[in-house]
């Protein structure tokens, strides 16, 4: 247990509070006051740790997703249930319903990619509201390219994929899948901003030899 | 000014306010208490509307953004001021000596794309914290990854530039500018979002063939 700690970067308590919660699986007992850990429980740890003090995760959100790694589930079972509990539930209708005509943009953009997809999932909800918020602010230069961002999503999205499916078991892939989502997301941002940067001083440079 | 608001959904004591604080530029004085306003003054009261609604940035802000549109800056001035209002000025030091390992990392990445970018802006040092972030977790998979997601960026903030760069008036390319780094966001998250369950089906599939 101890070594456990020193490994983990957490203290014996909450180690043990994670214990009790049901969130780490018991060690092999070998006395009455002795277990014996693995690598299967410090990759654990190192997943709740992620949950909890990187995505900070409520208790219960965090149980849910310990309980599809437990399954033996698919990455594809692992990133629906890391996606729902990252974006969250929205309490309101079903997007689709509030906004059919973000929901009707969005559809054709989504049948060119050719994704299959969860429809109904936060995910979807969320791109329905974000093309209906571009369309309230009449940002039809934005919305024209809906295609082009398609594009470019579908690239990062296959990356994130590719980069998570090749580890070692399923709590280092979900660790990376959540770990991945809250991490990549300022670093996909700060890079569009400096690609911006490079791409408005392309265009100066164009206007001035114009 | 009646005809100001309502075209503009502001009300008359917002659009004196803005007067007073010398955003909106004056109108045309016709007689001592009439004015005329154009086209340039629902134009530029649309943008303020989005950098104090949308945005939500402070008086003080929106006051830089404006004076820049007012000396009729280029495009790469407006989405330079505009991204440090946006991305904010972190008080700490230059991420640059705080973070050399990510620094050096992110000068590679950016060398291999040709970016010419500002060194020292918020969105630079932005990038380097996110690398140093993902060093921290010690997440190589995506570290190693950092060629493919800033080839995706570049996409990204190219259809940004190109989207705004055809707008008609600076007012209207900087309204573009600001709404489409606020609400782009959303929608490229989401879109990524569904692609990543469009890739996690695709590999669930493979699996289940071999």
């Amino acid at each position: 247990m101890a070594e456990l700690a020193a490994r983990s970067g957490l203290t014996v308590a909450t180690i043990k509070f994670y214990l009790r919660e049901g969130l780490l699986q018991p060690g092999r007992r070998t006395s009455v006051n002795q277990a014996v850990y693995d690598a299967s429980h410090l990759e654990r740890l190192r997943l709740i740790r992620a949950l909890a003090k990187v995505a900070g995760l409520p208790l219960d959100t965090i149980r849910e997703v310990v309980q599809v790694v437990s399954g033996q589930s698919s990455i594809l079972d692992a990133m629906a249930v890391t996606q729902d509990a990252l974006v969250g539930e929205r309490g309101d209708e079903d997007s689709e319903d509030v906004e059919p005509a973000a929901a009707e943009t969005l559809a054709h953009v989504i049948e060119a990619r050719g994704w299959r997809y969860q429809p109904g999932s936060p995910a979807h909800s969320a791109a329905i509201r974000a093309v209906a918020e571009l369309q309230a602010e009449d940002l039809t230069m934005l919305v024209d390219r809906l295609d082009d961002y398609a594009r470019a999503a579908d690239a990062v999205g296959r990356i994130d994929v590719q980069a998570v499916a090749g580890a070692d078991s399923l709590d280092a892939t979900i660790r990376g899948v959540v770990l991945g989502s809250i991490l990549r997301r300022p670093l996909l941002d700060a890079l569009v901003l400096l690609s911006q940067q490079h791409h408005a001083n392309v265009l100066d440079q164009e206007d001035e030899h114009a």
